[in-house]
């Protein structure tokens, strides 16, 4: 039985701690939060503190609170000589408190309250900081999902920006997309089945082959209309900078 | 009994006939295609000509050819007085020769070669110069769709100009995910849970409420290092410009 305490329950902390809760052989000790409140009924029965020095004996800790905190509060925990892991796509292992083993537990995915998310196919990227405590991380993954990953902090970070372009900014697009239309007093529904179908096609398909479009077969006069009826500078902005790199992209292939 | 005859075969109406042969009551009488070489043997049974002295009487011509050639061709057309619809996202009904009764049967849906579409979900934007047309054009659609939906060309622009935004943009950001993994040797697979989620997300939460990521949180750190790390300066312009973009967002809604 793993032994694993939590420190914060912020979206990614919150939707790993239902996954283990349905998981065998895994022991969730405690959950450290300044902010209980919204815990919801299935984990009304884990133990919470709100102080450092009330936090538990464990095998693992995993921290999902800010970035630019976790150097600090891994420094204040009393803890010694245990495995202390944080859960962020860009910040390197070595950020963590010397008093401590360090260790990642990073699950590449984009995590919302209220939504519950299938464990089973995400990739969690691991590292540790030797080979006993990297074993301990990858069981612990094992037991929520097929894809464990081991990623150096580095090749993490690239992966978080490569995560970045592909949720982030897409899920802005999708915002742009919805603007447009509530302009025309139109539905975003309409949308809604070529959404699924791009990103259902890129399973199977490279982006590069899965690629159509006015950009793409340089036909200048719908782009001349798009811009035309675009209000926005910023909207005529990204479609600009779009149209040029994916003309610029095929080009290359020809 | 609907007869048709389609003009072209590109990928949209490649795709319609694929349709329409698994619907009722629609008569595919002929297709015009300068290309016959490509048809599929579910479509060998149809008869095929590339003289347009030869296209035959029915009472819906379906055009699927490039925007640019679809004036001139249809003022080629020796047909007269016959209901005679394009395609196309972004050109408008008037555009179609006056010989002929005009519409319009767009399906709003990216189509690739080689990769089978369910059709039921997918709105179709109707538009015809009279109402009897128009039923016309709105049965034919019921056949293949739940979703047929009356547009005008403006609408119907302004809806195609949002498509290019959440289509081949959003493909166009997965390309560029796929590359920062490929510098690295990553597997692009990596990032399909994730693109996925963020897709099938939006069904059900507004793009503006499913926001996540650095720029929602003003992150400069990461940001700082996600910028360090992009080695194409065109990929870096992106992410300024997507960043400022869902920074200035976010800060209206607050």
């Amino acid at each position: 039985m793993v032994q694993v305490v939590f420190i914060g329950f912020g979206n990614v902390n919150s939707h790993l701690i239902h996954a283990f809760l349905k998981a065998r052989n895994i022991h969730i000790k405690q959950i450290f939060s300044r902010n209980a409140s919204n815990f919801s009924s299935a984990i009304n029965t884990i133990p919470v503190t709100s102080l450092i020095t009330e936090i538990m004996d464990a095998d693992i800790y995993i921290i999902g609170i800010p970035d630019d905190s976790i150097s600090e509060f891994s420094n204040q925990m009393l803890i010694k000589n245990k495995l202390v892991v944080h859960t962020s796509g860009s910040l390197a292992m070595k950020s963590l408190s010397n008093n401590n083993r360090k260790g990642v537990f990073y699950p590449l995915q984009t995590f919302s309250k209220d939504r519950e998310v299938a464990f089973s196919e995400i990739p969690i990227l691991i590292e540790a900081e030797n080979a006993s405590d990297f074993k301990l991380l990858e069981d612990l993954g094992r037991k929520i999902t097929k894809k464990v990953v081991p990623a150096t902090s580095e090749e993490r970070l690239k992966i978080h920006c490569a995560a970045v372009f592909v949720n982030n900014f897409v899920n802005h697009l999708y915002q742009i997309g919805s603007d447009i239309l509530k302009e025309e007093n139109l539905s975003f529904d309409l949308l809604k089945p070529l959404i699924t179908e791009t990103a259902e096609k890129i399973l199977t398909m490279e982006p590069m082959k899965a690629q159509t479009g006015p950009a793409l077969r340089n036909d200048s006069g719908t782009i001349e209309k798009h811009l035309h009826l675009l209000k926005k500078s910023r909207h005529k902005q990204l479609y600009e900078l779009f149209t040029k790199e994916i003309g610029a992209d095929y080009g290359k292939k020809l």
